[in-house]
């Protein structure tokens, strides 16, 4: 990643951990939901907030994971946690917000996630992938956990595929070897563009069906 | 693997992706019985092609995985998927061909997922877990994604036993120092045989009951 | 952990094996009441004793894991797989004792994962997650491959949380620099009296809801 400015490090720890927070509100909410008691709606909230990032360590060979290494990550996540059981019914209410800076993890998780596959050596084909599966991977463990199929494989607004334009543009750049920092501010700002207008406008992709039947 | 004829590797090559491309088959298929959206049904045909080779290689320690390693797996994969979402009525009628297919890609992953765990250094009995794992891992986590007791722990054809006995040949010849190669062939058709016989003939294994009550 | 003691290491890998078939007791009496074949009990039994142990190694880098590693552990899972199998009537009857070394067998698991990971170099505080992963992920699998929510993470008797008082206070110890084996048998004591005084008693974790309404 070598980024050199100081500022810059900090500026992405605070939109990690920004990420982190939201995504864990996310599992908090569906354990107060299903009715789970606090140790469940703690495991929910770390499950969404560091699945993704664990899945892509462990498959990279980075050990132990990042957010195991640096205790910050799970903190802010139990903390998103312990809000959500006390006051979950605020942080419904909250949805449009929350829904914003989900988003804003979604772009961060996957070109972070893309850009550091790419450190350890993976073609940008793989590092895409690893790309989008830590910015959804969290959202599939919260949802298996509970045992409900994942959001993000159903119809909803375009998320994976936001995700996956996300880290494209920075695994596009890689292959060309054009620099890596403009891209991955580009491909953040495509990413949590998409994303938005797709829950602005409804944008959904096609499920399969018609001429074949059923 | 030390397969030294050019032509065997890419017979061995040929296969494998054969054997992918059928797995990402069934997944994609359930996946649009599940009415999941595009991206659903990529994601499932990759999970079932790939998975259980993704599951040994990170119990294994080989990183990354092959199947992020060359991205021939899984744009194979994708494209059993991309061919489901279009034509699944066509593949469901295809059935038996396509479980033909799959017997034989069975055989070939639980083969040769035991011996790339021979060649990683484990012992013969924990190289026959990960052939198994390999075989049937796919089906697992495409089963799980969208919340379904995996089949091949349900009473159904002899489905993990074939990939057991199939392991399990090049495992006791690895324990008895017999030559690996001639293993794995002879593993390799006695999975495929057990399978082929077991749909034709129903073979199942027992469930619990009987005096024991209930 | 160098336990120089010869005695104490029989004695440590003998609980360690006891923990193992008891713990993969309840993957099979859980896989025969759902009327999976033996090959599912087989799993079950294996998924519920040793997924905790593989979790853990696979995050701290340690390959292949401890449970494939050692042939014994998953010959015992197996061999309880094979006594529910057989005998599930009589172990359902035999619940009081079984919790009893469920107790047993998951302060062991949770004080000796906590200690795996410190000794791999992870922070107190990432070890006593990794102690209470050990301990728990088991159960975790084993309700996931038949496709119920994790009873540990509903509302039940304190199960984790008497795995984080027994993970937590070797990492406590090891964060001040406390000789580790007093504190591993301090742990284990304290978990297994809180798991014991929580089935006796009926301790239980809050649920969210009361002020806020639902």
């Amino acid at each position: 990643m070598r980024v050199d400015s100081e500022w810059v490090q900090v500026a992405l720890l605070t939109f990690d951990l920004i990420g982190t927070f939201v995504f864990a509100l996310s599992g908090g909410v569906l354990a107060v939901r299903k009715q789970l008691d606090l140790f469940g709606v703690l495991v929910l909230a770390c499950a969404a907030a560091v699945s993704g990032g664990i899945v892509r360590d462990v498959l990279i060979g980075a050990h132990p994971p990042a957010s195991l290494a640096d205790w910050r990550y799970l903190v802010v996540a139990m903390a998103a946690g312990l809000v959500t059981f006390r006051w979950h019914g605020v942080i419904e209410r909250l949805r449009n917000p929350v829904q914003l800076f989900d988003a804003a993890g979604l772009a961060l998780f996957a070109v972070l996630g893309t850009g550091k596959a790419l450190a350890f050596g993976l073609s940008p084909f793989a590092a895409m992938l690893l790309g989008i599966i830590t910015g959804i991977g969290g959202g599939i463990a919260r949802d298996l956990l509970v045992v409900r199929t994942p959001v993000v494989l159903q119809q909803t607004e375009l998320y994976a595929m936001a995700a996956l334009v996300g880290s494209g543009i920075v695994a596009l750049a890689a292959a060309f070897h054009l620099p890596q920092h403009p891209a991955m501010v580009l491909g953040a700002l495509a990413c949590f563009g998409l994303r938005f207008m797709s829950i602005r406008r409804g944008w959904k992709l096609p499920v399969a069906g018609g001429s074949d039947g059923r």
